[in-house]
C-alpha cells in the first residue's frame, strides 16, 4: 500500500489549469500538461495508479486517444500487461468495431482493432479527464463488443457536476482528483 | 546494461504487421499494435529504451502525437522525468507555438504549448515510426524554437528506405528496429 499524502494531492490539482472557452466557447477546459511537465507530479500521479491497480488482476490496459495514452503506457509498463488504443475513426489500421458518441468536438466515432481482446480478459481504460462520460462509455461498450470484462475505467481527473460517473453506472469508476 | 537477445528483437520485429494501402493507396503502414498489445513485447520495448536512456542527462520527454504517447508515457515515468505532448494544431488548449509540415494525411501544422520548456533543457523527443522524417523534425525545430536542447530523437521503427534519418541530421537519431 502506497500513502499519499493530502497536502500532495492538492499541489497536484493545483497543478491542472483551467482554460475558459476551450476547444469551444462556454466550455471550461482542464489543462493536465503543467501536471505532467513536471517530472515529480507526473510520478506522483502513476504512484497513485499503479498503487490502486498493482494487485487487481489486469490482463490489458485500454487507453483512450489521445492524453490516455500518456497515463495508460506508463500505467501497462509498470503493471508489465499489454495496452490497447481506442481511438477516432480512420486511425486505427487493422478492421476494427465502432460507436458512434458526441465528444467536445460534436458527433464523431470511436473504434477499436477486433483482435485487440482475447474474449474474458480482464481490461481496465484509462483516460485524463472525465467530463461527460460519452467518450468513456463508448469506450466501454467497445470493451464488451470485444468480449473483455471491464474492471474499472480510470481518470486522472473528474468534472463531478458533469455527472459521467453516472452515466458509467454500472460500470466501477475511479479518479485521482475531484474538481 | 542491460543486454537484449537478437533473437528478442527478431520475435519483436514480427510482432509490427503491415497494412498495405493505409491510411491511403500505395502506402505500407507499420501497425505496431500487436507488439504493444502483449505485455512481454510492450516490456521489451520499453526496457531497450529506458537501458539507452537511464544514464544519459533528459529534463523533459517531448511526446509526438498520438501513438509517440504510449512509449513517452513509459519512458518519462521510469526516468522520473516530465512530458511534453507535441500535438496537430486545435488539440493544445494554451498558447503554443506552430509549424507547419507534410504528414502521410496531407499538409498539417503541428503546436507545442510555449511553457513547455524552460530554456536549456535537454529533450528527448519519442515517436512510434520515423518515415519521412517530416514530422520529426518539425518536432526537433519546435523544441529548438522553445529554447530546448534535443538530445535526440528515439523511435520505435524505422522505415529505413525512406531516409528520415538523412532529413534529421544532424540531430542524433534512434531506432530499435530496423525495416
Amino acid at each position: 500500500m502506497t500513502y499519499v499524502l493530502s497536502s500532495s494531492i492538492e499541489r497536484l490539482k493545483e497543478k491542472i489549469r483551467n482554460i475558459p472557452n476551450f476547444p469551444r466557447q462556454g466550455v471550461q477546459f482542464k489543462d493536465i500538461t503543467p501536471a505532467i511537465g513536471e517530472g515529480q507530479f507526473f510520478r506522483l500521479i502513476m504512484t497513485i495508479f499503479i498503487s490502486r491497480y498493482q494487485k487487481k488482476k489486469i490482463d490489458k490496459i485500454a487507453a483512450i486517444d489521445a492524453r490516455g495514452f500518456i497515463f495508460a503506457g506508463a500505467l501497462a509498463h509498470s503493471l508489465g500487461v499489454g495496452i490497447i488504443p481506442i481511438r477516432k475513426k480512420g486511425k486505427l489500421p487493422y478492421k476494427t468495431y465502432e460507436l458512434p458518441y458526441k465528444s467536445e468536438y460534436g458527433e464523431e466515432i470511436l473504434t477499436i482493432h477486433q483482435d485487440a481482446i482475447t474474449k474474458g480478459e480482464s481490461i481496465l481504460i484509462i483516460d485524463d479527464v472525465l467530463a461527460t462520460g460519452n467518450t468513456a462509455l463508448t469506450a466501454a461498450l467497445l470493451i464488451e463488443k470485444c468480449g473483455g470484462n471491464l474492471m474499472e475505467l480510470g481518470f486522472l481527473a473528474e468534472l463531478c457536476d458533469l455527472k459521467g460517473r453516472e452515466k458509467l453506472f454500472p460500470f466501477p469508476c475511479y479518479s485521482i482528483l475531484q474538481f
